[in-house]
């Protein structure tokens, strides 16, 4: 290179370096210098340069040689992802649920702790720091160890991390949970509407991974729906999209009642699903009326959207066995195409998992900064 | 480069190259060859060889040295943007609508075939035809002369240019408009449905230019919707997308004749909109009952997609005036947020213009090949 670069382009072409490598090794197997040098185009002086760096930041190890290795092994590097922890934070309406996570998304410790419907905002916020204590402590981690923190909640959320409108937690609009995660953790929080979080999680890890556009229901006491379009959570130009309940021809709001009608006061939803699954004529009718209901607003999103995948999850998704078959019937009746239906595997562990994937998005953009989409990271 | 290049690798390297002055010289003014080496990083013996190639084939022209260059002026070259013809097609209910355009897409000339709402399938494409051979005769431009067609038609279209259903004209399910427009013209030949080229023109040279997700409105004596989601087409997993008129509860069949009911037998639909504007009760009753039929699918677009904006176009777009604040209002009742409504600015000629667009498209995958996606053109 004959022109000289200023200090400023060696810190930048240094950067794209360390982003290069660190794709490399995130994505593949343990690698020597010569190797990691051959798969990012770098000299072996650069590589070596990176590699020294990543070392002392701690983010890349060296692996111990594999038995049965003849002669002095090359050494060889891989990244660490366990050099930091994420926070994944789930704040639903009847419990929070929290987990701790290495940089890949890998759960350590989950700790949860129910809340009351009825709860107001304040006995809310005492469950979250008091599910987070325990899930740190049960992943014998400290605060400062968290790289960075997602945060799922019912209700729209705005840019800043604010709750602008929640309506099944009266109480709990305005709230904001970036000031209130501030206070015990450090590192950039990201907070999102639980039911798009829980849609990113099926596509990331999920039963909706390989697909272009999805449809993700959230079906549970309340109904929400999350939207994957060409392989991105689509958010809206107000991060308002998946609304489709608050029309009331749709009959979200409803749905629940089928449901509450046939239980005896105090007794739990999963009760009517099992007496469904038994062949109890009055619990089967209940679960037709629960699902007519919440098939009109499935079919406007299809029809809207024609989806590859119309994901279930959410609590009622582990009763998804006396669910999937009625919902075909009735998307049938009114979609021009009835897409695959597939169940969520997560239960209603999806939100937080989601959360997770909102902090490694973050980290991976901490990283390898602006220049790198995260989409397109081989992750 | 110390490796000799096989015959494989020259030609594709040339090709690239191609790719490289043509992207330059589509999206500049004209150029030297100094400058056009300079701007796409060829060599100077590179550049100049891609231009003998490119004047051979007739895609790049000299363009005469300005008036008052002192001295010998170096030669400037820019793309011929008329060293084809584009062809688009738009079949309608009530039309046949045909426009010939340059490469750019620039009308040349078109035509117009009215066709009556009940005609068969044989008497439409008869019209097809004729309003073709009117578009070319009257641009003065022979069939192979056409670089690419693009067709609009109503009804869902399947991958191979067949349409797979039409409501509103039975006999048209099924015709293969592809082997129809082969019989009259060369080169690729792609059709679309009509409401997804409407929305696709106004994303390319309307009101939507600069938006990246719209809901696309056409308002006609047919009610139908297009998507630009992250400022592309949205067609879906089976091309069926924005097909939200199919859901009952929706209302957008039934949404026209609150203003037939107006109107005396065999009157224009345009009355009832003048009269509306004149401030005719029973008229502006009329009008407001076909807004409310046609809001209540809109806002379950926008609740689902939560866009930048809704753009209304189609044959009653000429009279949004007395349409737009109606549709605000009730947009409002259901929205959680109502984006900003505007109004298309290509009447009943969009659908046609958006046919031209395919058909840029087309040109654009042909000339740069697959390596460049089309959505990052600089066009």
């Amino acid at each position: 290179m004959s022109e000289a670069l200023s200090g400023g382009d060696l810190q930048r072409l240094r950067q794209l370096n360390v982003v290069a490598a660190l794709r490399v090794l995130r994505a593949e197997a343990p690698l020597t210098v010569t190797e990691l040098a051959k798969r990012t185009g770098l000299s072996r002086a650069s590589t070596e340069d990176v590699v020294r760096d990543l070392l002392g930041r701690g983010w890349i190890g060296e692996v111990s040689p594999t038995a049965g290795t003849v002669g002095r092994p090359a050494r060889r590097y891989r990244f660490r992802a366990d050099a930091g922890r994420l926070l994944g934070v789930d704040i639903g309406g009847h419990k929070v649920l929290t987990v701790v996570t290495d940089l890949e998304g890998d759960v350590l410790h989950q700790a949860r702790i129910p809340v009351a419907p009825d709860a107001g905002r304040r006995e809310r916020l005492q469950a979250v720091d008091d599910c987070i204590a325990a899930a740190l402590a049960g992943a014998d981690t400290t605060a400062e160890q968290i790289w960075a923190t997602g945060v799922a909640t019912t209700g729209l959320v705005d840019g800043t991390g604010k709750v602008m409108l929640s309506d099944s937690l009266p109480e709990w609009t305005g709230v904001d949970l970036v000031a209130q995660l501030r206070r015990i953790v450090r590192g950039p929080i990201r907070v999102e509407n639980d039911c798009k979080l829980a849609a990113l999680a099926e596509n990331w890890r999920g039963v909706a991974r390989y697909a272009k556009d999805v449809v993700f229901l959230l079906a549970g006491l309340r109904t929400g729906a999350g939207l994957i379009i060409d392989g991105k959570l689509h958010r809206g130009f107000a991060n308002s999209s998946g609304e489709i309940g608050a029309l009331p021809a749709v009959g979200w709001e409803r749905a629940p009642e089928h449901l509450h009608g046939w239980l005896s006061p105090g007794e739990p939803v999963e009760r009517v699903f099992l007496a469904a699954r038994d062949g109890d004529r009055a619990a089967l009718r209940a679960v037709r009326g629960y699902v007519r209901d919440i098939a009109i607003g499935t079919s406007a999103l299809v029809l809207t959207l024609d989806p590859e995948l119309v994901v279930i999850g959410g609590g009622f998704s582990r009763s998804a066995d006396v669910l999937v078959e009625p919902l075909r019937r009735e998307l049938d009746r009114w979609c021009l195409r009835t897409p695959e239906i597939r169940v969520s595997a997560f239960g209603d562990e999806g939100v937080a998992l989601g959360a997770v994937r909102l902090a490694v998005e973050q980290v991976e953009s901490t990283l390898y900064g602006d220049a790198v989409p995260a989409a397109s990271l081989m992750f």
